[in-house]
C-alpha cells in the first residue's frame, strides 16, 4: 500500500507543523488531523474512487468530463515515475471516503542554480461543503512547508488579485516587473 | 548516440518550418540550419563539454559556479526520464562546437482537460556574439510550434515588459487578471 501514495508519506510525517506552521489560525488547528475524520495525506493512486475527479472539477470550475480511471491512473503512474517532480496533496473525509482537499506542488528540474528544483505551487482547492474551516490555509500552508523541506530554491505561483493578501500570509510577494502571457488557443490546435 | 539527446530528434525533424513558421524573417531563415554551421536540435548529454553551461551562466546572468559533468549528467537523466517533460532545444555552432542558444519547454502533466500537458516556455537564450541574428526568434518559433506538436493545451511563459512586443508576435497575450507571486527566500532556507 506504501506505493500508493505520489511521494513518500514520511515527507508530510516530517512536518513539526507546530512548530513549523507558517501563518495563524482562529481557532489553532491540528496537523495531520484538522478534525478527527479529515486526514491529509498524498494523493494515493486508488483516490479515482474516493471522488477524486469530482473535487478537481467543481472546486476549480473546470468544464471538462473527467478521464477513465485507466487514464487516471496511467497519469499517475507517469507523475510518480518523474522522480518526485508531482508532490500532491489531499485531504480525505475518512467518514465518507472522499477526497474534499487538494494541494499542488509541482517540481521542474534545472541544469544551474545550487539546488535542482524550481517549485510551483498549483490547483489549491476545498470542497463547497468544507469551506470556512481552514483548510484552505493549512494546505498552503503544509504546501509551502514543504517547498523548503524538498529543497526548492524558488518557487512561484500564479492568483487573481483578490488572492495576494491570503498568499502574502504565507511569504509570497508580487513581482510588479513580471507578465504572465498565455499562448492563444487557436496556436494549439490542429 | 540517438540516446544522447533529450528528446527525439524526430520530434523537430517533422516541423515544416517553412509552412509552419509563426512569425516573419528579415532576411528569411532556414531551419534546422540557420547558417551553414548554425544547427537547431535536442540538447543532448554530451553538451556539458560543449560549453552549455557556459551559455546558461552567460546569457540568463546567473550568478552561479555551474556544476560539475557528473552533476549535469544527473540531472539530464532524470529530466529525460520524466516522460519528455522537458523540450530543451539548443544551437550548435558546428565549426567551433559550442552550444550558442537555447529554449526550453517544460511540461507539466495534469489529471483534467482533454489533453494532459501544460506547457511553459523558459530560459530562451543566445549567446552574445551570436545576437542579432534572429536566432532567438527563431528558437521561440520552433519551440511554439512543438507546444502543439507534443499535445499541449495550454502554454504560457513569464517575461519583463520590454519582450512583451515580441512575444506577442508568436501568439502570446497578457492576462490583466493574473499575478505572479514568489516565495521569500527566507522561506526556502533551513
Amino acid at each position: 500500500m506504501e506505493d500508493d501514495y505520489i511521494y513518500p508519506p514520511e515527507l508530510l510525517g516530517s512536518i513539526d507543523f507546530e512548530k513549523e506552521h507558517l501563518t495563524t489560525y482562529d481557532p489553532q488547528i491540528s496537523f495531520p488531523n484538522p478534525e478527527p475524520n479529515l486526514l491529509v495525506r498524498p494523493l494515493r493512486r486508488s483516490d479515482y474512487n474516493r471522488g477524486y475527479m469530482d473535487l478537481l472539477l467543481s472546486a476549480l470550475y473546470i468544464r471538462d468530463e473527467g478521464i477513465s480511471q485507466e487514464e487516471f491512473e496511467e497519469r499517475f503512474d507517469k507523475m510518480k515515475a518523474s522522480d518526485s517532480s508531482y508532490i500532491i496533496t489531499v485531504i480525505e473525509d475518512t467518514s465518507t471516503k472522499k477526497i474534499i482537499g487538494n494541494a499542488v506542488l509541482h517540481i521542474e528540474l534545472k541544469f544551474l542554480q545550487p539546488s535542482i528544483k524550481r517549485g510551483r505551487l498549483e490547483d489549491i482547492a476545498v470542497l463547497e461543503g468544507y469551506r470556512g474551516k481552514q483548510l484552505g490555509k493549512l494546505l498552503m500552508d503544509v504546501t509551502t512547508i514543504l517547498c523548503k523541506k524538498v529543497g526548492c530554491f524558488r518557487v512561484s505561483l500564479h492568483c487573481k488579485d483578490k488572492f495576494v493578501p491570503l498568499y502574502k500570509k504565507f511569504g509570497f510577494y508580487i513581482d510588479e516587473l513580471e507578465n504572465i502571457m498565455w499562448l492563444q488557443k487557436n496556436y494549439l490546435q490542429s
